[in-house]
């Protein structure tokens, strides 16, 4: 980025700013929930980066929240401990040992690591699970699967009593029953849930795909904007398929918990965030309820 | 600025943006107050501008204060209803009709075209005089002036109570005495007093001139940089001269009373108080108080 | 006045406060409407016990607000200017220029005489334009007659406000269009649309005529009470003509909006607020809503 | 006083109420305890009045205490129930039953009438002795008379809470130790020491006295004026003598502790707290701080 | 109870605290009114438990309300007076006189004994009567009964902003009509009264009987828990009689107005109340909503 | 702990609830740190009871705090990974991905056991880092350590936050540098810096001891109180050794920080910290400022 002193005039770099005010109007005061995912977490410079576009979008009057997962620095810690897992229908059957393993890794690496890239700007970052204070109560999933969980109710009295001190919730997908029993939950799924309890304006699904396509082999065949319906119908007749299916259900959750949109965009573009709430530049693809397509 | 759009890449924007954030937060929750004066109140394109400026403090979190006065628009008026006036030490001569009719254009017409240029933005600014709500307690400077006033004290409880509904005050340099007689005042004195008041981080003066020149005759000695003292010595020793002086004051009062910098910026540059702001560059000439040189 | 200390026993002086004692109770903590208007405005006693007045009903914990026009000022800056007007059906067609000298003396002349004579007594009155916060949101009436506006919204955000801080605001008829063009709008409807948006429990039109009458030639047949119905039938019939239909409109509109009473009263009677607020003597004429005719 | 409103004309109405604004505004917000004793709280005309000037000046958005004591009702209780006393100094001695007996009358009857009296007017005298939530902490005066108290402490948080929420606290001359154990107070004594611990601007006593004499054989020496260090010279040698030098010696403390001011005035004029507080006729005795004499 | 120390093991001690532990939980914020009568307001020893009873209540973040009566008490002193009275339905008749012993008793001497009681253990009492700040509104019950009352309105103001500030309220059963004439109100109709208006959670009448039972000869009928339809039932069929009925009816209107349980127990019982709130053990009757029965 | 339903008699239980009333009056809105260590962590039934005494503060108005750390879970985990680790002055020496393992293991493992046992009992525990919104800044103790961190500032917003809305804050002994960077730190010196920066009233240290002795070979020698210079000379003149040192150093930076006093309880006693809070019985060994022995 240094080499942009050089190439902005001044007269431009205030160009920009005054470009940017009626964005940063129409998300004053507003919660955003950002899904992070895929080489933004692993990639050092995708990270900063996005710690950058986190901080910004704060210290301009959003309240942004983080959800995270982390199957893979799961798998690889399961490895690194000679663990070996099942599978059921693509999903890592989750006893006791490997729960342990999982949380652990969640959140007390990858939330961790999001905290810290965060907090170098200021004392604004705090990581939460999904067991304090009650925020997301699980059960199983499914029996064969054990501690896999799935969402029973959402509490975000802990995360707006955050927002409120002008905080930024770290979330790691975890949940827990009344007994105390921890379950791992698909991050997409607690930041839809998230989303919805919060009564957020946005949530940004970050990916390492462009967004959806109408034909899967064709990259000129992107959709920039959808309607739920619409996309419920892509799911129904097959065009999404595969590991899509998953993002494009939370984004169909979140917009009919009440959301204003989702989008999914391309967590291996640089400062991502920032081109998708601050610019009209259509990266991605944005999931509108029925009745609010543009 | 719509040619920027096409030369400005997303990944240059989202730069942008990101090189803004230390500035952002560094006046955070911060109150600055803007004298404007000169150009930027007459050019249509400026005062646009000079505008969205404001605007986009106020939707950072900052919380900007705008001073203006109206010599010319003043002089206009009175020369439109055939009053002559005369002029004492270059101050002109107040009468209870000059007075009336000061009041009249900088409250009634000066004021109101700020106050309607921000608001195109939003529900915004709020046009204040010095006599609401006490604001400004002010004498006759001199009794053979009229009612040409100086200032007494300053309740900023008015401005104060607006900026913490998230409003931009406006103010024009009117004051009254407790007879309720209004005093024109100057209106760089009334920025200067009201930023005291207000404990701003900074207090920026728009004008016509570029900054200070430790020779007016050369533009190559920009100064952009100087302490209360030794700004005193260049006016004592007659470095600085003619209409600079009184700006010269102002700043020296504003550090002296507490403002954390004074700065002589050129209103004539589009954008310029957010270049001022929210870059390095060193734009005009900034006053500090003698021990925070940096 | 000062005459009353000499006639007025002490014991006489309390007993006046003690039989005002249940109308303060009655008043307090609501919200009064008073439209400025005649007289009362240019006469320098009748304004100072106007000021007097407006104190009073504040410091008993009512809350006032003054709303005034002032077409006869406006006219005779027009005219010192050597500006002709047209008028088509009564109202002065309004072009940027009238506009500008009207807004000019509305807002930098009158409603600043009226601040200034409140806040003799303390740091009380705010003077407030409809452009100030999006107070007044309004549109042209007629395209023959320029910028004379109607209202299309009113956004009370900024009276509330400081209403709750204690202080007195003084309201010029002036709104603007969502691009900041000023309009001159009629402040009998000011008053009206704005007591209906704050609730207000009562709002006083003080003119220069005694009140209503069944027959305009017999000052015997004053009308001290009516509902707005029947109101509304005097209107119809012809017995209310001329300059009386829009005081008579105006009225109707608060009490249809809501404002627990409307009272046309004599603003050329001394002190005339006092004695319509806190005493039974029936001063003037009262528009009630249908439903609560005593 | 029916006849007044045949005797006031309305202008000389609005006259008055203009005249006490000075006075209103001079006490708003303030705290101005009333001791309540002799005629004031036995005659019911008196007895009236006095709950009516209570509520006008709550009404003004003054804070009104009321303190009583009731020294004949309780001896009329005790001749009833055919107890006899002892009197030291003339202090009654107070044993377990006597102690009993007055703080049943002045808690279940006397303080219980000057709220029923007030109340008449709104839901806003509440009843408070001296052993609630602590107000007062006592201990005995003399081992010779028993339960008969003198002060230790004042925690007015009950007091601060109830005038906060707009409540008139009537308060009984009750003290209690930590031992639960009740005292009879001096009910000059406690309105001095809450009015100090109330940082109230001002404290009354109502006797049936016209106020201080400089000769006690002749009215027209009457003090209207006085330092509370002339005060004490007029108690050292002898001026002030008998009944009075309780009174006194509670204003002295009033001011020595803070209070604003103390006055002695006459409880057998009609509303004589609002011709004390509202007028400049010099009722009763003043007694100031000795560097505010005016 | 100092026998204790020596008998629990703190082992023993920590367990009781523990098990303990869910029903704080459970009435934490929540409003408890307890109405106090029988051997419980004369007995040194259950009067001084009853107090630490309810301070233990306040302590760990309960809000208890107390409302007492105080027939015999009243007997007494009217005796002590040589006053008779006549009754009619077992009613005492009461004129002016006895409704002044009647308030001077419950106000001025039981209410007074049990704040006092209860502050040797901190500032937390305040002895409130049904006139304070229009808590009852009361009219006469019947005018052969002369001032003996009915409730016409609850305002719980004062009782809520004095549970707000930490406080507990101890209410005498008196009420006040809008000429501030007092009225003598059945204490267990004003707990009942009050409790539905302060929305409480439980209401606890203490009386000298185990509860109620399904045949008054036969001890072993004891009813632990009992809807009111069935209670009514009870009553209907005269199964229920005499002195049983009136609380019956106290419990059934509680219930019936909104209180969660209405709990007759037996003040004879070593701190009665925590066994009762704190327990499973089942003391007392508990009346139920229909819909409720566990 | 089903058994004492068995032995206690309801009147005896009634009688623990009501000695218990004194100290829970006492520490009422006060802050409590505990420092959780030794066997109360990995016993599941102390680990039980721990949660059970920590909520139960919670339910009584006490504010408690838990830190923890977790040497042996850290090692055990080092050990599966098949990570070696050197120590110097029997500190394990620090390096990347060792500080991986400790921040997951504490962070992760210990602190979400802790929360998940408290939360059995409602939404009450937040799992706090030090890195969490500036909680501890660190830096390194020794360049040959590695990232074992030394605090530098403790900004307890975080934490007073959370107990304002009522939630438990469970804080692992992690801090991070101005870069981010992660320090591994000693949770005894967590704790008493974090309870002098809440100006905690208590602070209560865990251990697998039973406290102080004068001579550790004596069981008889045990010390229940001494003053903060008392303890360094027994640190001074090595009556104190080994391992107790580093607790005996955490209790005298507690109190010479203003920590009230500070207490070593043995941890493998049921209940201990209910002991420690609600009995005079002297568990464990107090530490008191010079000033304050009793």
């Amino acid at each position: 980025m240094n080499t942009s002193e050089e190439n902005f005039s001044p007269e431009r770099r205030a160009a920009v700013l005054v470009e940017t005010l009626p964005y940063i109007q129409h998300f004053s005061g507003e919660t955003v929930v950002v899904k992070l995912g895929g080489n933004a977490m692993v990639d050092d410079e995708l990270a900063s980066q996005f710690a950058q576009d986190i901080v910004l979008m704060q210290s301009v009057g959003i309240k942004p929240v983080v959800v995270h997962g982390g199957a893979p620095q799961i798998g690889s810690m399961l490895d690194r401990l000679g663990m070996d897992s099942q599978f059921v229908d693509g999903l890592r059957v989750t006893d006791g040992d490997t729960l342990d393993v999982a949380r652990m890794v969640l959140v007390g690496k990858v939330n961790r690591d999001i905290v810290s890239s965060i907090n170098i700007h200021g004392p604004l970052a705090v990581g939460i699970s999904g067991e304090d204070a009650g925020l997301i109560t699980a059960t199983s999933r499914h029996e064969d699967l054990g501690f896999v969980g799935e969402i029973q109710a959402v509490n975000p009295t802990i995360i707006n009593g955050l927002l409120k001190e002008g905080h930024i919730p770290i979330v790691s997908s975890i949940g827990a029953d009344d007994k105390g029993q921890a379950y791992n939950i698909n991050a997409d799924t607690v930041a839809s849930s998230l989303a919805a309890a919060l009564e957020a304006k946005r949530i940004l699904y970050l990916t390492d795909i462009e967004g959806l396509r109408a034909d899967m082999e064709d990259p000129e065949s992107h959709i920039s904007e959808i309607t739920s319906s619409d996309l419920q119908n892509l799911i129904d007749n097959g065009t999404i398929s595969g590991g899509m299916i998953p993002k494009a259900q939370a984004c169909l959750e979140a917009v009919e918990a009440g959301v204003g949109s989702a989008h999914m965009v391309d967590g291996r573009i640089s400062h991502v965030i920032l081109l998708e709430l601050f610019t009209d530049s259509g990266i991605g693809t944005m999931v509108l309820p029925d009745q609010e397509k543009k």
